[in-house]
């Protein structure tokens, strides 16, 4: 009985791991679509959302019986809980990706991002998806010396989204009003998703440790 | 033991009405600080943000007591989990809020809002608060009939933020790209507080009743 009820805690980590993984993959695939305009895989990201939201219900159904029928305390309680709390913040960041998928899609076959900020997007969509992944690994690992790199990348995430207004406050942003409420919004996504993503890292914390960590970044 | 372990069961349930009405109060400021250009609210939005964040971990910590010691199941282990989901949720929203007065607060003695979209504006503010004060009443009196009636309110806060959308891409938008930015990013924290509202009306049909309706909106 005990050794299947930590399989069955092991499973719901895993699972929450796998959610990581593909909002991380829909983060990439949205950023690419977005700046290459390949509708084909803004329709991936957009479809790919469905199966987190699937994984989301799976985890919740899978830590509440858990919770229900094997009565954890400490530790176990505390994975349960925050495993809850976590998939809830992934499966966000995944509509973060949507969103972003879905602007790429509705500016198709133009592009949303005017030419000159691409580079700082394509950072911003780097940084983002290695963020996520990396929640995943320290996750999967429960490596939680890892987590101090992570709030570093999140930094470099505001200096990019600080970027990005600077350019469109600028006297002379010459691309009119549709592409600047455009990088208002992606900009927006792209600085939440990594938020998410410290949010999560610090939860992970948590996890591991019993110690508690604010988790708004 | 089992009826202490109630009257805190039913004390979780109270902390988050609680949080839903100081949130559904500071959205309401807020709204009145950015139109009327008044700093002192906008600040005791951002103040109150840290009282919303506390009873969020008291309700975590109420909450996961609870499981650990008292070990319910069925409709009282819904009512924990959920509570804890619904109070990350309402946590939110509050961020919202206080987003919506740090831009206030940003613009000040100026206004960020131009004078002809002050009532699309003022109008998301009475729809937003009223929401989140009936996502409270619904939970505090377990009365999912008026679920309904919430999910129209949402879809009149979707109206306003396209007509915002509109005025904004409209061909004469007079007001520069910063007013742009800023209605940009405020339509949008309208529109998500009133999304959080339905995730939290869902969540509590789910409590009440054991039947789970798809939260993302």
């Amino acid at each position: 009985m005990r050794e299947h009820y930590h399989e069955e805690l092991d499973d719901v980590v895993d699972k929450l791991v796998s959610m990581t993984q593909i909002v991380s993959s829909m983060m990439e695939r949205a950023t690419t679509a977005l700046l290459d305009g390949q509708l084909a895989l803004a329709e991936s990201v957009i479809a790919a959302d469905d199966d987190v939201d699937d994984l989301n219900r799976e985890i919740e159904t899978l830590a509440t019986d858990i919770i229900a029928l094997q009565q954890p305390v400490a530790g176990d309680l505390r994975t349960c809980i925050s495993c809850l709390r976590m998939a809830t913040t992934v499966e966000r960041a995944g509509d973060l990706a949507r969103h972003v998928a879905k602007t790429a899609r509705m500016r198709y076959p133009e592009r949303a991002v005017p030419a000159e900020l691409e580079s700082v997007f394509r950072e911003m969509g780097q940084v983002a998806t290695k963020m996520m992944t990396e929640v995943g690994s320290i996750l999967a690992a429960r490596d939680v010396s890892r987590v101090q790199a992570l709030e570093l990348a999140d930094d470099r995430m505001d200096d990019l989204h600080r970027q990005l207004f600077r350019a469109l406050l600028a006297d002379e942003w010459p691309h009119g009003i549709e592409a600047a409420v455009d990088v208002t919004l992606l900009s927006r996504f792209y600085e939440r998703y990594a938020d998410h993503c410290v949010s999560m890292a610090r939860r992970t914390v948590y996890l591991v440790t019993g110690h508690r960590v604010d988790e708004e970044g």
